[in-house]
Formats: C-alpha cells, sequence, structure tokens
C-alpha cells in the first residue's frame, strides 16, 4: 500500500514546476483539475491555493466563431505574432479529433501545426467529451494555471454551440468574434447575441478574391454595431479584416486588444469585470456542488422516498418540495 | 383585523366551486396558484391537495408552432370540433396582449372569439411576462385544476422560444407540432428537436392555393421523420393536413390523438410517462426552492461574506464552494 511507487507528482513538485514554467507540469495540472476523484480535487485546490498570488497578469481572450470561420489558422497567425513579440501565449482550445463536424480530416491533422512546436506556446485541447464548443467545467482553473505558468496571452477558443459563448465571456477579459465575409446572414441573424458581447469582430480570410466581401461585411458588421446598446465598460466594438494566410491584419487586432485593455484598465472596469467573473464562478460552483449534494446518502434516501410518494400521485411535487426543504434547512 | 370582509374566496368555496364546473372558482383558483406570497401557496397547496382524486383524468395535449402558423385558428377549430362532440375543453394559452411580436393587431382581438364564448371551453391566457413562450412554472397546478373542474381535454400552447417546448413536453400526453407548407428550412433546420418531440405533425393552412404545396410539405415532413429514431413510446408520429378556416382535417387529427392514447393506454407507457412527469416535476420544484432558499438570512450572509472574499481574490471560489456546502450540510 504504502510502498507502492506513486508516480503522480506531488503538489510540491506541480508548484514547482509550474512556477519554472514547466509545460508538463502544467498539463499535468491541468489534468488534475479536470479529475473527479475527491482525494484530487483536495490536491487540485490545494495547487490552485499556492499559486494564486502568481495568477492574473495575462490578459485573457475569448476566440468564437462557427466551424469553417478559421479560427485555428487566425489563432496560429495571431499566436506566432506575439510569440515573435518575446510574448508567452496558452491556448485553450478544442480538441478536433474528437469532435465530429469540426473542418476537414486535413485541417485537423495540421491544425495549429506550427504554434504547437513554439517554445512560447502551450496548447490545451479539451476532449469533446468534457467541452461544451471547447469549454469544460475547468476551464477556469487552466487560465489560473496557465497564469502561474508565466504566460501573459491566454486565448479561449470556442465555437457557437449553445451558451458556450456566454460561459467564455464570463471568463475573460476581451471577447473576440470571428465572421466570414459573404455570410450576410450570419451577422443579422443567430449571431446577433455574440456580436452584442463582442469586444472586437474580425471578418477572416480578406485576400484574393475575396479582399472585396470582406470590406462590404465589415461595412455590415459596423452598421449592425450602430444599432446597439454601448457596453458597460464604455468601449465601441472594433471591426478589421484579416488574413491569417497572408498574415495581413493581425497584429492590428492585437493593437486593438491593447488599446481595449489600457481603456478598460484605466476606467477600472477591467479590475471591475474580473471581481465580477470571480463572484459568477463562486454562483456556479455552489450550483454545481448543490446537484453533487443532491446525492449525499441521507438526501437521496428521502429524496427517493419522495419521488416514489408522488410518482404513486399519493403527494403532490409542491407539497414533497417543502418537505423535502423543510427537512434540509431545519438547522439553518 | 379579523373583521375585515374578505374578498377572496376560501379554499372550502374555491373547491366546491371549481367541482361543480364554476370557471370563476377555477380561474381564481389558478390565480392563487401564481401568486407568490407565502400565505397564498400554503392555500394553494391544500386546494391541490384536496382536489388531487379529481385530478388525471383528461388528455393533455400540448401545442406548439412558430407565430404565423395558425395557432390561435386551430385551437379555436379544434375546441369547437370538441365540444361539439360533448368534451369539456381547458385551453392554456398565451396572452397576445402582452406580447410584442406576435400576430397582428386584427388577429389579437378576434383570437379564439368564437371558442372563448363556448360554455364548455375555459381558456386561460398566461400573461407573457409570466410565461416563457405561454408556459409558466404554474402551467402544472392549472392543468390539475381544469382536470378537477371537469374539463377531459386539456391544450396547453406554447411558441418556440427557447425551451418552452421541451418544458410543455414534459408535462402532457401528446404533444403537436404546426408547420407551415412552404417554409421548408423550418423542417429541416432549428425546429428539427422539436419534430422529434412530437407525437404528431400538423400541416396548417392547406386551402385555396395551398393545398399543393401543404401535400408537398406533408411529404417532407414524414421523410424527416423516416430518418428518426423510434420514440420511447413506441408510436409513430403521424402527419397531417388542416385547414382551419375550411374545417377540414380537424377531426382527423383527434382521431389521430384517441389512437395514440388507445396505444400508449395499451401498453402501459401513457401511466408510465406521468408518473415520470411527476418525478420530473418534483426535482424541479426542488432545485427551484434551492434558489429561494439562498435567500434565508443566515445563508445570505454567509455568502456575501464568501462572495466579498473571492471578489478580493483572497478565496478561490472552488474553496469558498467548499466552505458553503459544509456549512450547510453539516447536520446531514
Amino acid at each position: 500500500m504504502a510502498t507502492k511507487k506513486r508516480t503522480t507528482p506531488s503538489i510540491q513538485e506541480l508548484e514547482k514546476g509550474i512556477l519554472s514554467g514547466d509545460r508538463s507540469a502544467l498539463a499535468r495540472a491541468i489534468t488534475l483539475t479536470e479529475s473527479t476523484r475527491s482525494s484530487d480535487k483536495v490536491k487540485s485546490i490545494s495547487l490552485l491555493k499556492k499559486l494564486l498570488p502568481n495568477t492574473g497578469h495575462s490578459i485573457r481572450i475569448g476566440i468564437t466563431g462557427v466551424p469553417g470561420v478559421g479560427k485555428s489558422t487566425f489563432i496560429e497567425a495571431f499566436g506566432q505574432m506575439l510569440t515573435r513579440e518575446g510574448r508567452k501565449v496558452g491556448v485553450l482550445t478544442i480538441d478536433p479529433t474528437s469532435q465530429k463536424t469540426k473542418g476537414s480530416i486535413l485541417g485537423d491533422k495540421t491544425r495549429m501545426e506550427n504554434l504547437s512546436r513554439d517554445p512560447n506556446v502551450f496548447i490545451r485541447p479539451s476532449p469533446s467529451a468534457l467541452a461544451l464548443g471547447g469549454v469544460t467545467d475547468h476551464t477556469r482553473e487552466a487560465i489560473l494555471l496557465c497564469e502561474a505558468a508565466g504566460y501573459d496571452v491566454i486565448l479561449i477558443e470556442t465555437v457557437g454551440v449553445g451558451q458556450s459563448e456566454t460561459i467564455v465571456r464570463g471568463m475573460v477579459d476581451f471577447f473576440l468574434l470571428l465572421v466570414l465575409a459573404g455570410a450576410g446572414d450570419e451577422l443579422q441573424g443567430i449571431k446577433k447575441g455574440i456580436m452584442e458581447m463582442a469586444d472586437g469582430i474580425v471578418v477572416t480570410k480578406a485576400d484574393g478574391d475575396n479582399v472585396k466581401g470582406a470590406q462590404q461585411a465589415k461595412g455590415d458588421a459596423l452598421q449592425a454595431l450602430h444599432f446597439q446598446q454601448p457596453s458597460q465598460s464604455g468601449w465601441k466594438t472594433k471591426v478589421l479584416t484579416t488574413s491569417s494566410i497572408e498574415n495581413k491584419g493581425i497584429s492590428e487586432v492585437w493593437k486593438v486588444i491593447e488599446d481595449y485593455q489600457s481603456h478598460a484598465d484605466k476606467s477600472g472596469y477591467l479590475e471591475e469585470n474580473r471581481r465580477k467573473q470571480q463572484e459568477q464562478w463562486l454562483e456556479e460552483i455552489i450550483e454545481q456542488k448543490f446537484h453533487e449534494q443532491m446525492g449525499n446518502r441521507v438526501i437521496a434516501k428521502m429524496r427517493s422516498q419522495l419521488l416514489k410518494e408522488v410518482r404513486n400521485n399519493k403527494v403532490l411535487p409542491l407539497e414533497a418540495a417543502e418537505q423535502f426543504w423543510k427537512h434540509i434547512t431545519r438547522h439553518w
């Protein structure tokens, strides 16, 4: 038992590894946060507590867009530009190999190939089983761990499925929406709610025959933004065109993000937004844990008794729920 | 105080009124279930408990479809056909006057005009403020109350906003989807999830120049259904065409519902489905009440203390949530 060789590194080893920028320690720590074993959860909280003072210094950027918009080529070009400038980039992304309809097989194989070889880049793909459009319950922990490991730009990629954008918006400083030229409906229709979340909109693939269309799409986006409520941060959403393959407009996107950062820093919004996000995170975990607590032995027994009674129409669900909560809160 | 004249009827009066089929007692009882006052909640549960033995005998039918598909004209024609056959029909519907984009002003004024004059029909519009696409937190109570008042067919109308269809599907025996001829995209695209919930699909407005298109739409729907997983009930979704203004195909819809009822009754699915719905109702209320309980004075105080700590980044939300639940469950 106690003599068995431990293959998992200790909290101390992980802490040391992460603070020295060791990518494999970072990867292992993220895996630890994703574990459902309660002993791992205790470890993971203890590790994060130690690292807390070393977190928070990065700019956290959410990147979204429909499949095919060119998210991975954009991230590749954008990430390489950043490392050329001496920055360390963490990318929390989607594992395309475990997704059904994202991109072609060829595209998947070469996805972020150059970026993944860059020593100043850490890429963490989320398996689709865990992820909702690329974001998991543990993306926030992964952000903190990347920050502790010295990454100063964190990119969180998501695809537009259900509420994943809203969730990512709730954990980043800057939210970037990639759109395709010529996909007019995309801008007006279903993506409207997402446009309202965006601090920046990038029209991708503005190269070759697409240049004119991209300009048109930029104009459309600007017009749509014109009718939008001003954002809480007081920032006016910027629209740009880029070509990832021709490497055009990429550093301009970074310029916009830096402008935003300076704007939101000055106004205090950046700080306030992060504080709110912390609160929101707590509320979310409290609610998640409520469902876990429902599995508590005593509670589960009471619940199954009540379920049986309502199932047989002996007791009204309304009444059973009253009983349930009366019991739970009797010592409050 | 005690001498003040009470204008609200007592539980006993409401019970008597409902059991004798008094529509105004029924309406008052539904209003009581919608009240947020805790004294009203106690009353409402006590009333429902008394009426419980008189509930459950109706067929509960959910009706959905996009605005403009002709839901209210269909319900008017369908309801009148049913009362002509000697049935009592309860309609839980949307109040169009409090909705922004539903139908024209003229359409609103004459909405279900004939049906609402029928003495064997009870129509209850839900104010949009309370309702998610026509369904409220208290629609289930309204169903029970209608049943106790002797209504044997209950129609629950909803529009496709967000999850309202899923919610209604979870409280009815039969789910009817109305679709428009010629709106091909409707069938394939966004409504796919809803098609899968439907026990019957009705192509509306199959009259005049639309007859051919309606037949085409019927064929499209059948083809789409062909590729669908068989439903849990073992029932094969039926597709029909109707004309509410020419009163064509309306009684055929009822025939399909009766077939379904007999099929699902024989297999035991009808009963089992209702039992599951009761359980689901309990789970929902338990969860709703969790949010109410968060407002408890002691709990709220602890929560706001923890929120402050995570806000200032002193404590990890993960850790704060652990503390929170440890405190709450200390007596479990």
